[in-house]
């Protein structure tokens, strides 16, 4: 079978290969062997490749990829929730989804309903999870109340215009370039605005001057320091990423007279912090509704396994609709 | 007799004016007539002047200063607690202290002890109060514990650094240049570093990698991500000041995987934070400590209150050793 292999940290192209490996053993009593069939790259992926992702890597070589879907082919003898055919979320914290088959704990897995888009199966926990977590960070703001996002065209963006609008969340929606404003309309999206200097004057005409609790920023930058500006007092900016790679920036005057709180947002963690039940609760929330098409994210491309290389440069690329996804053509 | 007063906000050379001003009236039955001793400018005091503070500045034109000590003329028929003669403490929440003499409600004002060095009184609550409540922003670092703080050598940190080392909390002092290293041992610093870019591996040197869960910054712009660098997992970056001019910045590294919080402090919300008790045993704790000598600043220059705007010229400078008064000869 193939698999993608990172040989060290760096470069995508100089560090990815697809190498042929075993075959994996049998099943344990409570293990299941799982075919890789979608699986996105998310910006997490790259980060892990080039060695700039928050956690440690684990030891080298490795198999990178963090989330998919993927089919059931055998179960242990003592497994009964999910069975031969199956498909099934691939949620591996610790990497190695990229591969084309592979024995897993059952208890990691699951039987998704059939009849889904099982392109949208393979991207459907780690960014609607992370945006669903997000809103929740403050207080959660409650109908009719304003939250801001930059990066607002990424699919956690998407998943976040979606997941607000569900709750009757309103959402300004902040983008770096024009174009984008029908479809985010389309998904659910109140307002969207092109970032720029007077972004906060702008915002304060589309909520009428009504108090933003929450500005959700994956850009990071001078980006950062405007979405700050268009919180009220005692408001949290909440950063998950840095795509202009570039350190956050905020106003001392907004932190200081504002009363405004810088926070990270982290999956990992913040699931730990929820706890198993608490995770259930997530994962039962949002696979419904994945399912039922009503949560989904744009996709640009596909590319086949062993076309990985040309997967992820397609990936790090700024300008794109949607995701870039890596599919298993057995 | 003379007052400050400030026309409307700009450079202080520009903007500002000593006036003939009519005696107050008489204190009514709950007043104080008080007459200024000495008044420090506080970095603050130059933000309201130059409209960049983080409160609004009130109906102009108005008269500055935020804190001093004064003496007691005379008192209202129904106040007991002070006498003509008593030193008191001058904390004007609007500020107003840059006046030779006014009416204040007696319950403001207090009797300081006698014998002690006036010019510590005068600046003995907004700075110490400050470094007081800002160790205290995080669950208290206990015996032996570490914080970091920069700016090292301006009056809070000086009085931050008495503080700490009263409660047997060790800190690692940043500065900016050479030369103040033996200045703040004397005052209580475990370690005294020149800020530089490979500052967060001489922190971890001096701490022998004990965790730093506070770091105090007054600089902003890339000092703020260096000392945020600093911070163990979890750690607060608490910032008071923008010495540099410059938005804070920190890494999203920080916030996202180290799980970093940014909050501003800020002294008049932090005060109605714990209420009247606590901002008396705030006063309770800090007054013995200034009486006694205890709990000092160091002071660079005094100015007449008529030659104010020599004085705010020189307070502006950013290598000072010490504070700039505003004397009252009378």
């Amino acid at each position: 079978m193939k698999r993608v292999v990172m040989e060290r940290c760096g470069a995508p192209a100089e560090v990815i290969r697809i190498e042929e490996a075993p075959e994996p053993r049998d099943p344990g009593p409570h293990e299941a062997l799982v075919e890789l069939s979608i699986s996105p790259i998310h910006p997490s992926d790259l980060l892990t490749i080039m060695g700039m992702y928050a956690a440690e890597t684990g030891p080298l070589p490795r198999v990178p990829g963090k989330e998919g879907v993927g089919k059931v082919l055998s179960v242990g003898n003592l497994v009964r929730h999910i069975k031969p055919g199956d498909l099934t979320p691939l949620l591996l914290s610790n990497d190695g989804v990229w591969q084309q088959r592979q024995v897993l704990p059952a208890e990691d897995l699951l039987a998704l309903p059939p009849g889904g888009d099982i392109r949208q199966y393979a991207m459907g926990f780690v960014n609607p999870a992370t945006a669903l977590l997000m809103l929740r960070e403050v207080p959660e703001p409650s109908m009719g109340e304003w939250v801001i996002q930059n990066a607002a065209n990424s699919s956690v963006g998407q998943y976040l215009i979606q997941l607000a609008k569900r709750s009757g969340i309103r959402t300004i929606n902040v983008v770096r370039r024009e174009g984008l404003s029908a479809a985010l309309h389309n998904l659910g999206a109140d307002a969207v605005l092109v970032d720029g200097p007077d972004l906060p004057q702008r915002a304060a005409r589309v909520t009428g001057g009504a108090k933003v609790k929450l500005a959700i920023d994956a850009v990071s930058g001078d980006a950062s320091a405007r979405l700050a500006a268009c919180l009220a007092p005692g408001g949290l900016l909440l950063n998950y990423g840095m795509m202009s790679g570039k350190n956050l920036q905020v106003s001392p005057a907004h932190l200081i007279g504002g009363g405004i709180v810088v926070k990270g947002f982290w999956l990992p963690p913040a699931l730990a912090r929820i706890g198993t039940g608490g995770r259930a609760g997530v994962f039962g929330e949002l696979i419904p509704l994945v399912v039922a098409g009503a949560l989904k994210a744009e996709v640009e491309a596909t590319y086949p396994l062993d076309r990985v290389k040309d997967a992820l440069a397609h990936a790090s690329r700024s300008e794109r609709k949607g995701k870039i996804l890596l599919e298993n053509s057995t």
